[in-house]
């Protein structure tokens, strides 16, 4: 299999960035290889309910929607930060455990940690590809480490600035996307179905 | 990728020889080839409540559900008949569609269609391949055909006896068991991933 279109679903140029780069680790030789990625803010639109009970439910409904929408082969993904101290919450929860932005979402993480002496915590992605008319693909991939005192950092997104990789001393929004992107959740979940695709 | 074993997440011996068999077809020179097809009706226990609001979400937690208890890769399908004239049922529900037996889904059936002219349906399968820890891969495949006024043959299982698949004259379940499984819905979906998986 070698596609030779690949729309990430996704309405948010901060993913789609982080896709590309991940996807170019998997491609060193891209020069001679067509493969091109695609961007399309205007079919965010398409808000998929996550109804799933799993992340890789949740990758496939996108990626199916998003799929049958454009005709397009389309990498989705659902993530979220599993707390060992917290029995693995957030997790599927993570992007609405609380209402607002980033910041209240490291204030209630934070809050809940209060007293924890555990910081152990992993994220976990589940990437779903779907070429239509074909198959979907799903993986899930992980990224152990600890939850920090206090947010660092202003790379990324969401827990980011919480987020020590386990083997670093700095948060993931702290570390350039070239090192976040050869160890994170994301780049993990993308290995398992590289060899397939690319 | 070349698995070694496979396991068919079915209790149903029937649904079980039907793999092996469409399993066969895309694995010609299998005596070259090691692929151990393995029935475990002891896991059969392993009801899964079918939440989906698709074949392939079904498909997808039966495969997971048997791989994780396993620790074998597993193949699961869920499939179902759409009848044009009753807008697509009694699709995702074919199976419980109404209580009782197979007998009792054909009776139902033939009284929804008693003064219907369009006897166009088809069947709809999706198959979902769980390697533990690796991936998972979902296709879907149809059959087209047409209901019949009464139930004819035997063989198979479900709606089967009133199944004429597009270019036959015969029934599903009048049909010998290696020609629908050349034609089969099953046979369809296993097309698109078989160059994957075996």
């Amino acid at each position: 299999m070698s596609l030779k279109k690949l729309l990430i679903a996704t309405g948010n140029q901060g993913k789609y960035k982080e896709f590309k780069e991940i996807i170019k680790i998997f491609t060193p030789f891209s020069d001679s290889r067509e493969l091109e990625i695609i961007f399309a803010p205007d079919l965010a639109d398409l808000l998929i309910e996550e109804t799933g009970k799993t992340y890789s439910e949740n990758a496939m409904l996108k990626a199916q929607a998003w799929a049958k929408e454009s005709g397009l082969p389309c990498l989705a993904d659902d993530s979220g930060l599993e707390v060992e101290a917290l029995d693995g919450a957030p997790g599927i929860f993570s992007a609405r455990v609380v209402p607002g932005n980033d910041k209240d979402k490291i204030s209630w993480l934070l809050s809940e940690l209060k007293d924890k002496e555990n910081r152990r915590a992993r994220f976990a992605a589940s990437l779903a590809l779907c070429v239509p008319d074909e198959f979907i693909l799903i993986s899930q991939g992980f990224c152990s480490g600890t939850i920090a005192h206090s947010p660092k950092g202003s790379n990324g997104f969401g827990y980011d600035p919480l987020f020590i990789p386990e083997g670093f001393e700095k948060t993931f929004a702290e570390l350039p996307s070239d090192i976040k992107n050869k160890i994170s959740h994301r780049t993990n979940a993308l290995k398992k179905i590289a060899s397939f695709i690319l």
